[in-house]
C-alpha cells in the first residue's frame, strides 16, 4: 500500500471550497486501504500479503461487489451548503448528522445566487434538468436581479422578525431555500461511494455535484486505491439489460469459436481472471442470444 | 383482541387537518395489535393465547424494551407539511420517504401563516423554544404582515423566473422554508413510536407536534392495545437518573421492612408481575441510597 | 395492472418447502406493483396513468436506480431453516426478525441431511465453493452417515442436559449448526430484491440459494411488473467495466456513422427511450475506446 | 476535557480475554468525548467552552436522549466468541460486521467449555435465565463431561469429512454452536452505548455480558465523561411506569408546599439545573395522583 497516511493528515481541516460561500472539510477519518484489506482478510482467514495482492483484493472485492470491508472505513466532513442541497443531500440515510439548528441560533446572513453561466434554462428532453444551452446575457442578469432582491427582503423581513422577540423557530420560517446551512456529516466508505456515484452522476443537480466533486477529491487522497477500483468498476462501468445483451451479441456477430482469449486482451490492461470473467460474460450474452 | 380491524380500515384515506393547508392520511397498513404478539410468540415458542394474555404479553414487551414485535407492523402515510417541518421529520431515518419534487413539477401555491394565538416570543428560558406568554395583539398583527408580504414576494418572484424559462431546480431556490410539501412515509410502529415519543414531547415545535398529534389519532385506533402500553410505560412514564433515585429513596425514609407489599398496592392497576418488579426498583434505590 | 390481489391472497400461509424440513411461507404484505407507481407519481407531480405507462414507470424506476419507490412494498414471511443458513441471511440488516430463541423454548429435534446429489466436493477454482463433479456412491453414503450419527449424538447430548436441570441457554450450546431454526422476516420490496440478488446468484450457497428460489415464486405473484423489471434490468443483465468496455468497443468495430439506430433494434423489445440510452451507451464506449 | 488520548492510544490492540478461548481488542477508534461536544456545538451554533462546560454539555445531552452527537464517536473491535453469542450479537443492526468464514477456510479446533461454576440451572421464575442456586458439584462434572465429549467428537467428524474432500461450507454443517468465530465489528458510539446496556443487564445470557464488561472497559478509557454521563443517567437509572408513579407519589406523601428545593439537595451532586429537572417530575407525579 502506498503511504498515503502523510497526504491524508495534511488534508484534515483544509477547505475545499464549493459554490459562492459553501466548503467541504475533512474532520477526521477512521482506516485507509488498509483497513479494507485488514477487514476482507478476517473473513478469508489469510494472511497478510504483498502490496500487489492487496490491489487486487480490493479490485476483487469492489468488482463483486463484497461490499462490506469497504465499510470498514468512516469519514467525517464538515459541510456548508444551501439548504435545497441539503434537503437532497440528507435523503442518505446511511449516515450520521448534527446541523446548525435555526431554533437555538440565529441565522447568518448568506444565501447562495447562482452563477450567470449555471443558469440553464429547463430542459425540454428531461423533466428533471437543465438544458445545455447557453441563456441570453440580458436574460440572466434579469434571473440574478430577481434572486438577489428576494434574497435580500427576506433577510430584512427576518431582521424585523427577530427585532420584535417572535421566536426563533418562527422567525426563520419565511427564509428561503437557498440559505447557507451547515452540518457535520459521518459516513462508511461503502455508503460514501454510493452516495457519489448517484451524486456525480451527470443527472444529479449541478448545486449537489460540486460537493461530491470536492468528496471525491478527498477519499482519493485518503483511500487511493479503493478510488480507483470505483472508477473503474463503478463510475466508469455500464450495465446492460438483458434485451441490450442480446443485441449486443448480435451486434458483435460471434460464434461458438470466438470464446477463445483473442490477442487483443494482451493489452487490455485485464487481470488473468478478468480476461476469464470478460469471455464468461460473452459467453452468457451468446447464450442469451441464442436461447 | 378487540376487533378493530373494521374501524381501522374506516379511516384509510381519511383526511386529519393539520395547521391551515396540512394533513396526515393513512394510506395503508400491515398487522395490528395481533400481529405484534404473533411475532413475540415465535421467539417464546409458545401457542396461541387468550385475549387478556395478550394484552398482558403486549405490556410486558412495552416495559422490557423488548422492541423486535413492534417492528412487525408496517404504517404508511400521506403527508403535507411546511418544509421547516419537513426538516425536522426527515431526521428520523429508518423511514421510506417519497417527496413531491421541484425539480420536476411545479411548486403550489401554499404556504403556512401561523395562527395569531401561537406566535409566541422566543423563551428567555429554553434557548430552543417559544415564551408561554400571551403576545400583544398589535404586534401578532404586526408579525403576520410581514410573514404575509414575504411568501406573496417569493410566490411573486418564482412565477416570474418560471415565466424566463429557468430550469425549474434553480426556480425554486428562493421559495421559503414555509412553503408546503408532501410525501408517502412508511415507517413500522417501533419507530413510529420512538418519532412519536420525541414529537409529542413538549419541548418538540409546536408546528410538528400537530402532525404527531393527528398520527397517534390514528394508531390508536388501528393498534389500540399497543397505545395503552406505550402511554402508560414510556410517554407518561418518568426516568430518574442515579442521583435522583438516592433522593427519592431519602425522601421516601423507607427501611428494609418496608419492602413488603404495602395495601396501596391493591388499587394500583400493577399486575401481581409489575408489582413484584416495583417492590425490586425500590429495593434497588434503597441500595443505591445505602451504599 | 393486471388484478393479482386475489391470486397473492391465495398464497397467504401456504407453505413453500425448502430442503427436508424448511419452508418459507407469506405471512402478510402491503402494497403491490401499483403502491410502487403511486409513491413514485408523489415524486413525479403525475396523476394517475393507465396501464401500459405504470408498466413503463416501474420498468424506468428499476432501470435507473430510483430504489425508493420499491421500498413502498413491504413483505413478512414465515422461514424455517437450518442456523448455518439463518446466520448467512441474517447478515441483511434491513429487516425485521424475530427468531425461536433456544433460551426459552425447548429445541426441536429437525436437523438438515443433505440430499445425497448435493454432497459436493470442494472446488479447486473456487475457495468457497462446490464442485460440480459427481461424487462417488460410496463416498455419499459413508459422508451421510457421519452426518447422521453426528446429529444423532448431539440430539442425545441435549436431551440428557436438559433432564439435569442445566439452564436452557447452556443446554444448547453444543446443538450443531444443521440445526433447523425459524423466524419471522419483515422486509420492504427494495431490500428485498438486493437479497435475492445476492441469494440467487450462482456463488451463494445452495442451501440459501433454495429460500431465495422460494421467495422469488412468491413476489412473481405478488408484484410480477416488478418481478420482470428486475428480471430484465437486473438479474440478467450485466456490467461491464471501463477496461472491458473499451475491449468491447474494440470488437464491434464501430466507427462514428454505426451510432445511427441499426435496423436490429426493431425487434428487440426495447422502448424507444432505452433504444435511445442504448445508443449513449454505444457512444460513450467508443469515447473510452478512442480517449 | 482530560487528555486520555495517551491513554486509549495504549490500549489499542490490547487482548482482553473473554471467557476461555474469547476476546475483544480495540483496533481502531475515531474521536472521543470532545467529538460529541464538537458536533452538539455545531447544533447550538456556540463556541468552543471550558472543560466544565464541556462535562455539563455531555451529560446534558446524555440525560434529554439527544443522540445524535454521540453517533460522531466510532468505534471498531476485534472480536472472538462461540457462535451462539456471536448470534445474539449480530442481532443489534446497526454496526459493520466482517466474520470469519466456514465457506472460505477450515475451522479453529477451540470450543466454549464453560467454567464449573458457571453451570447454574434453570430458573424456575424468568424462563430465559438461570438460577442463582450452587449445584452440585457432581452434576457439574457429569455436564462438563458431556459437553466436553461431545465436541471432542464434533471435531473428530469435521476432520473426516474434511478428509473426503467434501465443500467446506458442507463440512462445516454439524460444528457446534459452542464452536469459535471472529470478527471485526465497527460501531458508533451512540449504538454502542445501546449494545451495552442490554448486554450488561442482569437478563443477558451471562456469556454474552463478559464481553458487554470487555467493552466498558475499554470505552470507559477512550471515553470517560460520556462513560461516566451514560452510568449515571441510563445504566443506574429507573424508569417508573405512569401507574408506579402515582403510587411514588402516594408514598411520599407531599402536598404542594414540599416542591420547594429541600435541603437535601445540597449535598445531592445534581446541578442547579437538574434541581429544577427533579422538582418537576415530583410535580408531575403529584399531578398524576392528584388527577
Amino acid at each position: 500500500m502506498p503511504q498515503n497516511t502523510k497526504t491524508a493528515a495534511e488534508i484534515i481541516g483544509k477547505v475545499f471550497p464549493c459554490l459562492d460561500h459553501g466548503f467541504v472539510r475533512l474532520v477526521d477519518y477512521m482506516g485507509s486501504d488498509e483497513a479494507v484489506v485488514q477487514a476482507a482478510r478476517v473473513s478469508y482467514g489469510e494472511g497478510t500479503k504483498k502490496l500487489r495482492e492487496d490491489r487486487g483484493l480490493i479490485r476483487y472485492l469492489m468488482r463483486h461487489q463484497h461490499t462490506t470491508p469497504f465499510e470498514m472505513v468512516e469519514y467525517k466532513f464538515h459541510c456548508k451548503m444551501p439548504i435545497f442541497v441539503a434537503r437532497q443531500w440528507i435523503r442518505h440515510r446511511t449516515a450520521s448528522v448534527n446541523e446548525y439548528s435555526l431554533r437555538y441560533s440565529k441565522a447568518i446572513n448568506e444565501f447562495y445566487l447562482p452563477e450567470s453561466e449555471t443558469l440553464n434554462l429547463q430542459s425540454a428532453a428531461n423533466k428533471q434538468g437543465r438544458s445545455t444551452e447557453a441563456v441570453d446575457v440580458e436574460l440572466q442578469k434579469q434571473i440574478l436581479e430577481i434572486i438577489k432582491a428576494g434574497t435580500d427582503q427576506a433577510w430584512q423581513d427576518y431582521e424585523k422578525l427577530e427585532a420584535t422577540g417572535l421566536s426563533r423557530e418562527l422567525a426563520r420560517i419565511n427564509l428561503p431555500l437557498s440559505l447557507y446551512t451547515e452540518w457535520y456529516w459521518k459516513i462508511d466508505l461503502h455508503n460514501l461511494l454510493h452516495f457519489l456515484k448517484l451524486r456525480l452522476d451527470e443527472h444529479a443537480q449541478y448545486e449537489i455535484r460540486v460537493y461530491a466533486q470536492a468528496i471525491a477529491e478527498i477519499i482519493k487522497i485518503v483511500t487511493p486505491i479503493v478510488w480507483e477500483a470505483f472508477e473503474d468498476y463503478i463510475l466508469k462501468a455500464q450495465t446492460f439489460s438483458k434485451d441490450e445483451l442480446i443485441l449486443l451479441a448480435q451486434m458483435l456477430k460471434f460464434t461458438p469459436e470466438s470464446t477463445e482469449p483473442l490477442p487483443v486482451f494482451e493489452d487490455s490492461g485485464l487481470s488473468k481472471r478478468e480476461v476469464e470473467e470478460f469471455i464468461e460474460k460473452l459467453n452468457s450474452m451468446k447464450r442469451l442470444r441464442d436461447h
